[in-house]
This record gives structure tokens, sequence and C-alpha cells, in this order.
């Protein structure tokens, strides 16, 4: 399968249409992969409704000549030029540009370049929309990060076992990820024993897993540069009565999230669902995050699967589901899994067993 | 040896006071880890001639107790509104930002909030000076980087041989540096052989080692928050003679770009050093980059040792020096050592040989 560039430049097209803007610039470098599959470190894009240039520097002349699909290349040895003259050659009055992550001074100097020829408008989100729907292409990269994640719990159970320190067992799990073809780690993997548990980010520290303890793993691998992200909470030794009882309440506060996924539901609506589990439970104060969020190029994407959020899931959205439980001087539990919005509810991209694992 | 961040932060005080600023907001976390010793990810700091405040959100409540020191710690809700608070307790009527990397949208909604309060002032470059020249603890951790880059090196000239694939070793590497306790790479490690030596990212590939080949090897390591950077070319097999002879070019060229390094040196005179042997050589149009660029908390940092740079050379940067060429077809040499700025001239902080090592 290969990534549908054409339909996504549509679709940025429609959207910039829709916002009334003559053309749009494009700087941020995962927004440019995503549109024109270019994978360097250094590019502009300035689509116009029946154009679209492709920016470089004279280091990715090669690079981008085999990457990029359906755009225009123009190499550039002044950036802040070339977009001007890109703009100029589409006659663009107004430009979009990726206000949230375009700096002050970035900013400032095309500003003044343009003085006089067009003008710059603020319009942040837009990529990221687009985006937050996935097409076919990245639905299977996802699958296979995601399968990949699996893989690496399966080797979880196998070294994040009592005597193992917990950074040993996150190293090992990463190698074994590098040998099968990962580019590396969505994020520092989390391994969190014990009281750690509780930490929000608990990365793999040098304490070593005790008898008796909760493991938090939370970690995601990026292949082919898609990310996957998911947790699991494993024992070592048998539960306590009050461990068995805590992870049971994540356990269906996960699940009435998941049951509670379709498209056109508010994700405010998915995050409220695994909350009211856990707050009629008694442990309400002790889940302090949202319930999850996108993935994708991105460890984090839109739609945000919290009280605030604003978002509405459609068909093709990749989420991850993730409620919480977080006892501080006791430990932690967290269940967090992969699945992606179709017409008939949310399909489970991870599929490592949700039971409470003894290890 | 304790990092000295009262020190840090008066030298701070004194730029922004030169600058006429009542104080100054940091957003850059490398330049808030560098102030404040806090390694988590959402913080700002509101330093003014007489006061500090280090502001971060309640996830980092008791991470920010135990790392940041000399700072009054807040805990915000919402960001903008606790950086308004800590710039009216300091009574400050112009405030500066570090507007080479705030994003125009986060200067937008802080220019709202202080509408009729105070005035914010684009201020770049400031901590990137202070950070060019190092303190004795940097030093110290920046050597440490530095030795085990080298001890990478001893195990690049196992691995990097014939008939091994590049990504194997590139990998083989990077387990033995995480083994000793690296938090990660410096940057994704380039091992390029043969023609594949000519291009500038020879990011490691699934090509295999030849006999008879140069073999870039460009890598660094991440080592208590400090970043190592260097390359050796090694070749497999019996050096050709124009094997040899571009890499005594280039060894000639790095040579004398090392040799004319002291403070007071312009930074573009160093590149010129370095250019000069290489122009002479008759291979100038096959060196397209600058010989080298500071080196600490960031992998490229301030100065910048390139034909443009307007940097003056000080004691206690840490800089590395990179010549190379780079015939396209053929293959490339680059050798590139990390060097401290000391009054005496440059102190090599690598140490692996510079000789042409055949694998």
């Amino acid at each position: 399968m290969k990534p549908l560039y054409d339909e996504r430049l549509r679709r940025l097209r429609a959207s910039t249409s829709a916002k009334k803007l003559d053309a749009f610039l494009v700087t941020d470098l995962k927004n440019i992969r995503y549109l024109t599959g270019f994978t360097g470190s250094n590019a502009y894009a300035v689509v116009s409704f029946d154009r679209a240039f492709f920016l470089t520097d004279p280091r990715y002349a090669s690079q981008s000549a085999d990457e990029v699909k359906g755009f225009r290349i123009r190499i550039f040895k002044k950036a802040v030029d070339e977009v001007v003259r890109a703009a100029q050659a589409v006659k663009a009055g107004v430009i979009g540009f990726e206000s949230s992550s375009m700096s002050f001074d970035t900013h400032a100097r095309l500003a003044k370049a343009f003085k006089g020829k067009a003008r710059l408008k603020a319009t942040a989100g837009l990529l990221k929309t687009l985006r937050s729907v996935k097409d076919p292409f990245e639905i299977e990269k996802i699958t296979e990060a995601a399968r990949l994640l699996d893989r690496g719990f399966t080797r979880a159970m196998k070294v994040a076992v009592a005597g193992a320190v917990e950074m040993d067992a996150a190293f090992s799990i990463e190698s074994f990820w590098r040998r099968r073809g990962a580019e590396g780690l969505a994020f520092d993997t989390i391994i969190a024993s014990g009281s750690r548990g509780a930490l929000p980010h608990g990365k793999a520290s040098e304490k070593k897993i005790k008898k008796g303890e909760l493991i938090v793993v939370d970690m995601g691998v990026l292949l082919n540069g898609y990310n996957s992200d998911g947790t699991r909470t494993f024992v070592t030794g048998k539960p306590t009565a009050k461990q068995k009882e805590v992870y049971q309440v994540v356990r269906e506060a996960q699940s009435a999230a998941i049951e509670s996924i379709r498209p056109g539901v508010m994700a405010s609506a998915v995050d409220r669902a695994a909350r009211s589990v856990i707050g009629k439970a008694g442990y309400g104060k002790y889940f302090g995050h949202g319930t999850g969020h996108g993935v994708g190029l991105d460890i984090h994407e839109a739609p945000g699967l919290s009280p605030m959020s604003e978002d509405v899931l459609e068909e093709g959205m990749v989420v991850t589901v993730e409620p919480g439980i977080y006892i501080p001087g006791w430990g932690g539990v967290r269940i967090e899994d992969m699945v992606l919005v179709t017409k008939n509810g949310a399909k489970l991209l991870t599929s490592t067993t949700r039971d409470l694992v003894s290890l």
C-alpha cells in the first residue's frame, strides 16, 4: 500500500479554501512529511488551489528528488526568499501559516519579506485536523507498529520480573525492537514498579523490581515513521485483594470507554465513560490525566480524549484509551490500548491480554 | 562537582541588565535546565535583578522541589496567568522573551495577557551566548561524554568491518553505550561506507560494508544531559593511493584548524584555516559545510565555525572541528574531534587516533 499524497493534498486544499486562504505555507516537518513524503530536516511547502511547491536546501537536493511526490521542487539558498517567490508564483494575496509551531522570529522575518506583497494569516491546527483521520496506508503502518508493541509486551513479561532493574528491562525491550527494524522509541519507556507506579512520568529507573509489586509498563515503538503507545500493569507474585480491586476498576473503566467509542461521539464523552467508573468506585481523585489521545506520525496528536476536549470522533481516527488510578505511596495501575474508530465502533489495534498477569 | 546555578543566574542578570530589560522570561527547556536543573517537559522561568521564579504544572510539583535550585517555585493551572503574576511580582515594565524559539501563538497569548501591564521584547540568543562558554561542571560532563564516545570508536573498529551491515554496526555501538549509562544518542549514528560516504547525512543503512571502502562513522552519545560528537573515517583493507591522499588532506586541514584555535580568534578564521588547506589541495568544491559548532546540552550550539560566522572564540567554549571532502560517486572522508578552548589554545577532548585505521 502506498500513501495517497494526492488525496492528502486535495483535503488540504479543501480546508485552505474553506478558510478563504489563497495559499498555505507548511513549516512543521511532520506535516511536510505527511503531505510530501520528505523525511529530511529542512523544508517548506507552499500550496495553492492549483499548484504545490516543495522548498529545501542543497543538502537535500537528491533526497527530495527521490522522496517528494506531486510537488514542484525548488532548492533554495535563502528559505525566506524562496517562500516569497513561490507565493508570488501562485499569486497569493492571503497566505495561511502554522502559527502554533512557527517561531516569533521566523514569522517576523517572513512578514518583513512579504510586506507590500501578501498578507500572512495565523492558521493553527489545519493539518492537525486533517491528520487526525488516518488513511488506509497510515492505518496499515500504525497497525504494524502496534503489533511490534505487543511483541514488546510479551518480552516485558519475561524481563520486568522481581529482581530485575527497571532500566535493564526497558533496554532489553528496546534492543528487541531495534533488531526488528524499529527506528526508535515513541517516547522514553516507563517501567514504574511499586510506589513509583504512582508517578505520572515513571521513566524506567535504577530501582530493582521487588516481589509483590505492581509494575506499570507504558511504552511505544516508532516503526516506518508511525508511533505506537500502550500500557500494561503487571504484578510480581500473587496480587493482594487491593491490587486486584484497583486493577479491576481500571479495567472496567477502560472497557466502558472503549465501548462508548463510535463516529459522532464527543471525545469528552469517552473520557467521561472511563472517569465515571473510577469515580463511582471511589478512586476519582486518583485519576488525574485525560483518557487518551490520537497517535500517528506524532505520539500525541488530535483528538484529545479529555474532559475539556471539543473534538468529535470520526471514522479513521486512531486513539489511545488509557485510564489509570495512582495512589501516592502505594502505586498505580494503568491499562492502555490503541483503537481505530470504525463505523461499527472501536477496533483494538493492540492485542496483549488485559487480564492481570502475574510475573 | 556541582553545577554553579548561582553563577549562571548572575551572568543572566548581567546580560538582562545590559539589554535594559526589567525581567527575562525563559521558555526554552534546555535553557530552563541550564539555569535551574529542572529536567521535566513543561516549565517557565521569570528572572529579575533580585528575584527568580520557576513555574511548572502540578505533574512536576515533586520533581521540581527535588531538582530546582535557587528559584521560588510556583505551580500553575494556566501558565500564562502565572507568568503574568510573576512579572507583576517583580514589577517588570519590559520583559525579554526568547523570540527564536517561542511560537507565534504563544507570543500572541502572552502579549494579550500582558496588555496594559508590561511590554514583551523579542530577545534572541541571550542564553545561547551564555551557554557557549562552559563552566567547570559542564566541561567535566562533556569530557565524560567524549570519553564514552572514544570507547564507541574502539568498538566501531571491531564492528564496522567488511561484511557487516551499517545498521547492525550502529546498533552494536549504541547498545554498548546504553549499557554504560548513556541516556541515548546525540543524533542518529552515521555509518556511511563506500559511495554513501559522499552523502551529507549518511545515516547507517541496510548497506553491507565491502572490502576496499572508506567508512565515515559520525556519532555521539548523550550522557548526564551532555552531548558528544565525533567522526572517524576508516578503510577496509589496504587504502588506495587516492584514499590515502584525500585522508591526508582532511587530516592536515583539521590540524590547521585546531592549531588556529585560541581565545580572541574569529570562529570564521578557524573555518578558513581548514578550508584553505582543502582548497590548495584542489578539493575546495568538495567541502560543502562549516568546519564545526559548539556542543553542550544541545548537540548544535554556539559558536558556529563557518565562513559567515561572526562569533569570537572564548576560553571555556567547546567546539567540534570537522572538515571533510565528499566526492560524489567515490565516497567521503571526515575527521571530527571535540576541543576545549583554553588560554593556551585547543585542548582535545576526544582521543581516538587520527591515523587512517584499516579494519
